[in-house]
């Protein structure tokens, strides 16, 4: 490892400097700084570092994110960091320092606007999403990946307590603003339709082995400039449903949509109108090119090419398609609600919502989100367009 | 393995005696003879016993049986053989020789009534799909039984090959009753709703994780006498859709059906009526043991026990268990349709509609199959009730 420093960061480990840079929920993250340049370095340690060593977590987890950006890089290499080494002994792993690019999370509670980030996270998803399932690879190869991420437990445990289970139940790390949400929060772990809506999310997150997954995919798992898109943090992957990468995405941008109000030092209608519009691009964007590989790259198990030919081919290639988007469209919507109310009465909050120092502000804010979430988990055939979703918040966000 | 058999069998390798007993599509079976009494061994060749070296075959396969045997015999050891051993070395197994029992198959052409039969099998299904399921296990529990199975990517293929895309294309291997069904076949795979609802189904098959299913539960791997049930060779088990092993049952006794007035020697209009009672019966034991298994061992992830407690709880469950029976029946009745189409025009036939010596009369029995069939696969939603399907069945028994 020493040796690959030299090169990347230049000089010897008497010339180089270690910081602690992160503030992740999860690892620790350093940066080694030398006379040519800097990396990153990340290390996981044995427990949960948001909760301490109360919550152990295997250190695996490094190995998993290697994995998966290994896996994922092949497919979409313009959107992720360079990975130079993993080293299992130390769990952890060195890559490219991301020095140009904002976490996006910041950067929207800022109020900026990336021009490239729609077209960017939908070709991520496209690619990622569609070659790593069924449509593009045989079952064995299938099988083989997964086979490897069956491992990753203590990271999809965390997803199924923390997303699907604790917010709905009386759990000791929930915390919420109190007493604004109190009323909000009991209706809620007392609401059975949507009770059922959070379990039938969690079922599927738990049996619909559809494609590997980034399994994190919030606005604080993405770094941004005017030009570039990069995901980071994939420890989370595994084979799981596809709708869940486009739900924390939704819910992230949702939950930032609704904050912009609080920002009294500018008005941020259009930005606000910014978001919704990356919303629909982000979708439109996917569903565009993740349609365009139906008809170049369809080489998997799904539909064998020598199922059936010429214009059948096309008809059943072109309904299939169809049902399978309506079928991502649903559940990411579903998957939407279960992450913004995770994030507003569960163990993990956002930034956006956070920053907002009045309680009764920050309250308003979050009970519109606890509001559009419930609607579309329980009533989420009425929403089968992108943009009722948006239109859907616009309603919301004029709601006390 | 010596030393194991001189204890089950007596005497020594001196006065054993071996034959070959098996007609298996898969693997070789050896019954071992001794002075004290016999042994079944099932070995693996490396290649697919039907189709012969041009096919080849994973030997491991033997091991996933071992495995899958030992899962489900601690889950329902009285419809299970006694394996004895598993060596690896060899791929072969060493089980409980089943003299007193009959190929359900076999028993059903000679139109043999066996009064257990549905209460046992519906029993075996109850206990092997709940407690391999999420609705059992915990998340972790799962994903380490699953990672073993993942690797059973031979037979899996078997299956996807075999029963979702062969039939519905010109393969190789495909064979009917010609030319008298021709017609049928070149209608079939021109169908384009059946050749959706057939990759739908293989869809499933390769996404749906929901528990550790046998794989190949036909009439052909059950063995029955008056008082037991035995079901044997679950060499393609894996973890997928519960309907697939419900819907090659169904199938399977359905094909006895309809072969049934095919046999002249005897009035069979009895025996029709009790195979399609066992139908009725298979599902509706199944489902009041499964529902049953809701109240006293709900313990998985799917449904966690501190997710809500008291009346809600009974609310959220019995709401959640109507969802889950219900799209068990209709991937099931799906699996069904697919199953019958594949065993009239795809590789492998059952003896049930090949013993129809006259090639008018089979015809007439395989197109009330395929009939059905296409009817229940594109239809399926029409079919809410198991009698529906013992009606379909018996209007399109009168067809010609």
């Amino acid at each position: 490892m020493v040796s690959q420093l030299r090169q990347k960061i230049g000089g010897g480990p008497q010339d180089w400097s270690v910081s602690e840079i992160g503030d992740g929920n999860v690892n620790f993250i350093f940066r080694l700084q030398g006379p040519k340049g800097q990396v990153l370095m990340k290390q996981a340690v044995p427990y949960l570092r948001i909760v301490g060593e109360s919550w152990p977590l295997s250190l695996k987890r490094n190995f998993f994110e290697f994995r998966a950006l290994q896996t994922h890089s092949k497919l979409a290499p313009a959107y992720m960091p360079e990975v130079f080494s993993y080293n299992e002994s130390t769990s952890s792993m060195i890559m490219e320092f991301l020095d140009d690019h904002l976490i996006l999370r910041k950067g929207m509670m800022a109020g900026t606007e990336y021009p490239n980030f729609s077209e960017h996270i939908s070709d991520y998803m496209a690619q990622t999403l569609f070659f790593t399932s069924d449509l593009a690879l045989n079952a064995g190869e299938k099988k083989e990946l997964m086979q490897l991420f069956c491992e990753n437990i203590d990271l999809c445990k965390i997803t199924e307590d923390l997303i699907f289970t604790d917010p709905y139940r009386k759990a000791p790390q929930n915390h919420w603003t109190t007493p604004e949400l109190d009323s909000d929060v009991l209706s809620l772990q007392t609401d059975v339709p949507l009770k059922i809506a959070a379990t039938e999310m969690k079922a599927k997150f738990l049996t619909h082995a559809q494609a590997l997954i980034h399994g994190d995919l919030h606005s604080g798992s993405i770094m941004v400039n005017a030009e570039e898109t990069k995901v980071i943090d994939p420890e989370f992957a595994f084979f799981g449903p596809m709708g869940f990468d486009m739900g924390l995405l939704f819910a992230n941008f949702f939950m930032s949509y609704f904050s912009q109000f609080s920002h009294e030092e500018k008005e941020r209608n259009q930005y606000e109108n910014w978001i919704l519009r990356q919303i629909e691009e982000v979708w439109k964007g996917f569903a565009a090119k993740f349609s365009k590989l139906w008809d170049s790259d369809l080489k998997g198990d799904y539909l064998a090419p020598q199922f059936s030919e010429g214009e059948q081919r096309k008809q059943i290639i072109q309904t299939m398609r169809k049902k399978y988007l309506q079928e991502l469209f649903a559940d990411s919507i579903r998957f939407t609600g279960c992450e913004m109310i995770r994030r507003i009465v569960g163990l993990a909050h956002v930034a956006d919502l956070e920053q907002i120092k009045d309680p009764k502000t920050r309250a308003m804010a979050e009970r519109r989100c606890l509001r559009m979430a419930r609607e579309i988990m329980v009533n989420h055939s009425k929403y089968t367009e992108i943009e009722h979703l948006t239109q859907l918040a616009k309603s919301m966000r004029i709601q006390t």
